[in-house]
């Protein structure tokens, strides 16, 4: 049993999503894994990992839009509001969605389904440097 | 240290919480190991994982009615319209809840707190044939 | 490969965050292990797991309140009331949070991002003893 670590860095312009299947799936490769677990984690609490479909876009743009309903940018709703109006509701986005994500592989093939793309989650306005940490595990 | 891939397919008939604890903790116990780590994945963008309460069926009516009350199927909500009223609903209701969980096992038990129970979250109205993918991994 | 188990109690006075992030980094230390994989995993249905903002208790303030007007405490809303008006919401706080997290460690640290902290999220009213457990995988 091996494992392997790799950084994988988003640069993010506003909130909405950001795939990064075919880095995590070229970065397994890498590893010359075939079989185990793949692990990614981001290092943000404004930013959040989703598992959603990869084939229309319009799913991702109402993801946003749903969002956005749930979530009020209304400062009078928030203590915390120093960061900028879409700072608290950034943080309630993330711990509705998810930090970490494992996905298991098996000879050399990341065992999403047909319709499944990793993507970042971003819920700030401005441009950010986003950092997901992927962890493999197998043989 | 080894490790295990088994599949559990769940025959759904529309939205609500589908038992699989019975089956996960079998096919734990077919791999002889001991103590370990489980993680469930579901291969799919309109059903989710959850883990809740498994004594009372009124916690699980319950759960199906706030996600309904939550994520509305008014289709001028949203542009993902051409799959029925269900479809967009059941991406955000996936992206709410979990893809993946990952449960220790020790000395040859699953983890699970008492009133713990694993169960597929299925979001759509007709019938599907969904896949958990289970990786067990130690000794 | 090695793999080490531990327990973390929280004796928890009310809903709200709680931070275990110094406990889970020393439990970490104790294994001896340098890179690897640690998964928490609560074992309740009405608390669960949240990495957060560790720097302005205001953060852990809103999302406590967000999640209060989110899963209202109306008993007209729910079917699952015996064990109180806080109980059925904690159960759905739940299901909208983790239940399991994963963070990959290198070099003997966890690799939480700078304002990453780990967080137990109490949701119910009367005081518990809640179990988080932790399974570290690596060498």
């Amino acid at each position: 049993m091996k494992q392997h670590f790799a950084t994988i860095e988003i640069a993010t312009k506003g909130p909405g999503l950001y795939a990064f299947t075919d880095r995590a799936v070229r970065l397994l490769a890498d590893t010359g894994l075939n079989d185990g677990l793949l692990t990614c984690f981001v290092r943000h609490t404004s930013a959040s990992l989703l598992i959603q479909e990869n084939a229309d876009p319009d799913v991702l743009a109402d993801l946003e839009s749903f969002m956005r309903r749930l979530v009020l940018r209304d400062p009078k709703l928030y203590r915390h509001t120093t960061e900028g109006p879409d700072d608290m509701p950034s943080h309630i986005r993330s711990a509705l969605t998810a930090v970490s994500i494992s996905i298991p592989f098996h000879d050399g093939r990341l065992a999403l389904g047909t319709w499944q793309g990793l993507f970042l989650f971003e819920h700030r306005d401005t441009r950010h440097i986003r950092e997901i940490l992927l962890h493999a595990i197998g043989e």
